[in-house]
């Protein structure tokens, strides 16, 4: 075993989208467990959305990656070493390692996987930080009701895929929309998703949603913001609930987005737009991950994974991510068990 | 008794801001009520902001009002004449009567006033729907808890100044926004606002917000929207609560406004914005008004009006109001008792 740590920090701010050269991959000794740490060793990388929003300086609901700081990340990593009374060597668990082959913990927000209920690197998707985004934005916001018509962007993104299939087991029409036409196949056909569109290859959204959600939009499940919400805004019916979960269109820009004032149509419609954070309903996340795993055994959830080999690679794979340019969840393999 | 009925139509569909000549006043024959009517003799006739847009054609909450159509509006009057077994002659009702000397109903939605509670004309203010949309609007949705802050734009306006003195009542601090020095002076002054700025007079709401909410803004309640909004939401707590009320803002615009995309400001605190129109809390009507006329008694809300006399003078009272002419509650008085 490599007595070094190989890392990616952040090397600099990134101006509009990022790129390669805003990492860097470094060495630095393996860390040291004290009393009461466990030796962590990843095995799988996420590169999530929410990862643009650390690089930046400005105010957030976290605070940003250091300039020359390890980039954070959920990680599914092994127990290689425990002087820790609640962890044994061998035990899978996940945590927010960071981009690095190896971290020291004191198992704070640590959590263990079985690895007997589905595979591991599940517990950085359906059954991690993401499907419990879906989960609860959809259920504990959302409060979609059967018969509803429940649209979703991003909609093959790994929280989109996943807050569609949820609606459909509520029992909603559910629509989705992506951005090439492989994905709108995947969400239709894969997923069972009742329709969705292209909104890079539609002239119109709006009266492209007309045509699909012909009894109008009472949850709409926003990962994207910008254009294709403001349309989705115009179909909203009375009580409608816009779950605000992201933005991935306003991430890269340097200066707010303009769009046009919608405000009016939350109170003619008396909607509400709410956005959240997965961490508010952390005191449920047990509950959650148990409903996901039993839908995902019931094989009511499916889901893909996009697996890229070796830490080097990971800002790559982020990269890709947020350009949308593969279809599943991205994980960057790490190690193997 | 003339037996004739003055009204005021609506001649055009306004083109941006109204102007006198989009209301028309004709003269029809008195009504007669039928088995089951009462004819109404109205004493005063509110005019408030949503009337603007009921004079357009687009899809709103409710229909427009029809080119030729007596315009829409809350009256409180006397019962002239009742063929209704739950109505006496000589009794004050409020209803949607409409801008009209005279008006035929069936009695629906029509609730009668107690005239030794308040002054009848409050029936269409402070005890009467504008009151109510403060009340409900603010403790429903906004929901403000003790020491939290609360922003009010069109603070001096009928809604604005109840939903500022009720989230004292509430104990929290209070700023208003409102459009002149003499309206700032009022709010603060005689209403107990903890503070409130001329937006007219002020370069940066931004700083001028800081200034004034130091512990930044748990609950916002918005009659206004554009800019003063977007400032707001620049300052926004976690779980702050967006309270949309009006835009007063935008009504008289041709096309929408543009406006900074902040939906991210929504994810980051975890926040909502929700519409609401004042029907939606008709089951609780009762309560509420029940509440606001303890307050009243009790000397704990204050309000004023401003009387125009004669119905002819409606439009430029309606004008007058959309423009902020005037402090209090615009009304129009349309005879003597």
């Amino acid at each position: 075993m490599a007595a070094m740590n190989q890392q990616i920090t952040l090397a600099a701010r990134p101006v509009g989208y990022p790129k390669e050269s805003d990492f860097r991959l470094v060495e630095s000794p393996l860390p040291t467990p004290g009393p009461g740490e466990i030796l962590v060793r990843a095995l799988y990388l996420s590169v999530d959305p929410y990862m643009r929003g650390r690089m930046s300086s400005g105010k957030s609901y976290a605070p940003p990656v250091e300039l020359g700081g390890v980039m954070v990340g959920g990680v599914v990593g092994q127990v290689a070493e425990s002087r820790h009374p609640q962890f044994a060597g061998g035990e899978i668990v996940q945590g927010d390692f960071g981009w690095q082959q190896y971290a020291v913990s004191d198992g704070q927000g640590v959590r263990k996987v079985d690895p007997k209920l589905a595979p591991i690197s599940t517990a950085l998707g359906i059954l991690g930080m993401p499907g419990l985004t879906a989960y609860f934005g959809l259920l504990e916001i959302g409060k979609p009701q059967p018969g509803e018509t429940v649209v979703v962007s991003g909609a093959a993104g790994t929280v989109g895929a996943l807050v569609g299939q949820i609606a459909k087991i509520m029992g909603c029409h559910v629509v989705g929309i992506a951005g090439t036409d492989e994905k709108v196949r995947y969400v239709v056909e894969d997923l069972g998703f009742d329709n969705a569109f292209n909104y890079h290859s539609t002239a119109n959204y709006y009266r492209k949603l007309i045509e699909l959600c012909p009894n109008g939009i009472d949850v709409y499940f926003d990962n994207v913001g910008g254009a294709v919400t403001d349309a989705v805004v115009r179909l909203i019916n009375v009580r409608a609930r816009l779950v605000i979960c992201g933005q991935i269109s306003q991430y890269n820009l340097e200066r707010p987005e303009m769009g046009p004032r919608w405000l009016w149509a939350l109170i003619v419609k008396q909607a509400k737009a709410e956005g959240f954070l997965v961490f508010q309903f952390a005191d449920q996340f047990e509950q959650g991950l148990r409903q996901m795993a039993q839908w995902l055994q019931e094989g009511k959830l499916k889901y893909r994974e996009n697996v890229v080999r070796g830490i080097e690679h990971a800002p790559r794979a982020f990269l890709g991510m947020l350009k949308g340019e593969n279809i599943g969840k991205q994980l960057v393999k790490v190690a193997d068990l």
